[in-house]
């Protein structure tokens, strides 16, 4: 059996925070013991937002590519220009819809970058710079205060092609592999299986949004009893290369 | 908290098995007591399997398209002609990849037609005639053997464009809504949600292969304490309308 656990008793992250620290005190204040082998999934934007990776709009000065965007799809020109600066290419745009390729090679609309409201100033949260390197931190820092080895995953909320709605996953992975990989592996029957690699670390994000959906003061849930591969991962096992995508 | 369980006494499913029926079984053998609002989560095989949604490869005769495509993808001739059946358009193809929209409007490899061996026989499996309806008979099945109102969601695993590895997808939907709908909805600060809508029938069916994955012979995990969108729904709800499609 695996369970999903929401950690309620974060607090409100603000710059300079230690994530690791938080999830240490937060589980405490709950009365959840982290033990090996869990996976913890954080939201994305608690990070960013500790991480100071959150751009006042006040500062945003728009180009005018950025002007002319923002008047096509009703965003505001400075909130275009943010994003446009996390963009290594435009995989599709139309209207109020830009799907970008981001620096770390993430297929996402507006780059992940979304309007917030920090202190009352109009503001957006970026993706993190190095989204391996914060589950990284993370995982090492939780290690050292509780001694507990586990896996991290930073998650943010993606659209998909061909499908509606959108759906968590891993954007940076620490302490298991992203990928479960059966290729060459068979079944109770000794036939080789049709699916042969498992992208886990992303259904493991989806399944922690089932706890952390309902409000933004769940951004971390704990899952447990699941025998993920260990081994060093990174989400970026997880980008199809260009070159082998069918679909930009 | 959300509990996935494994139903590990389901037994190998054959034309005309009734899946309510093995599922309220195997769930007594594992001890495991059925509850409202449960989501029970069961592989596409099996459901195809039941039904009698299997070809055998010898009955099939491969058209001359069919064998141009075979000889391009490394697959046999017979299991391509098997998979144009399936297909309304093809969406993508190189070399051995054949992506495709089926008849239920799923974009998916191959028309989510896999390879099997059924009684020594080479065999294929198809997807299920219409996945809501047998997500709707295994539903009203559960209900009437036990009482117990929960949610049913027939799985797939399919691939996605960027990114690496599979992931479980709903492509049948009964007792639920597919999508938790947060348009216009606000957070714990009063402003309104960047993500406007979740595809929690694809998360539940992700966070279910957690505890299928390791074998075949755990086909139906139960999803308990998700306290899902309420109302009727269907998987067709998950399909992008190709208009509004801006990837194929």
């Amino acid at each position: 059996m695996i369970q999903i656990i929401g950690l309620k008793k974060m607090p409100l992250v603000k710059e300079g925070d230690n994530i690791g620290d938080l999830i240490v005190k937060a589980a405490k204040q709950d009365g959840v013991q982290l033990e090996n082998d869990d996976v913890i999934v954080v939201a994305q934007k608690i990070v960013s937002k500790a991480e100071g990776n959150v751009v006042n709009l006040a500062s945003v000065v728009p180009s005018p590519l950025a002007e002319r965007i923002a008047k096509m799809s009703d965003k505001d020109p400075r909130h275009v220009e943010a994003i446009l600066k996390e963009t290594k290419s435009i995989v599709r745009m139309r209207e109020a819809h830009l799907i970008v390729e981001t620096h770390h090679g993430l297929v996402c609309a507006n780059a992940g970058v979304d309007r917030s409201n920090i202190d009352g100033e109009e503001s957006v949260v970026l993706l993190p710079v190095d989204p391996d390197r914060s589950a990284r931190e993370i995982r090492a820092r939780i290690r050292k205060l509780t001694g507990v080895d586990l896996g991290v995953i930073v998650s943010d909320t993606f659209g998909r092609a061909w499908r509606i709605g959108q759906v968590n996953v891993a954007i940076g992975v620490d302490g298991l592999k992203a990928i479960a990989d059966y290729r060459g592996s068979k079944d109770m029957f000794g036939h080789v299986l049709n699916v042969t690699q498992m992208a886990v670390a992303d259904e493991l994000a989806s399944a922690a949004e089932l706890v952390m959906r309902k409000s933004d003061g769940i951004p971390v849930a704990i899952v447990r009893g699941f025998d993920y591969p260990k081994g060093s991962g990174s989400a970026r096992d997880l980008i199809r290369p260009r070159e082998e995508d069918l679909f930009r």
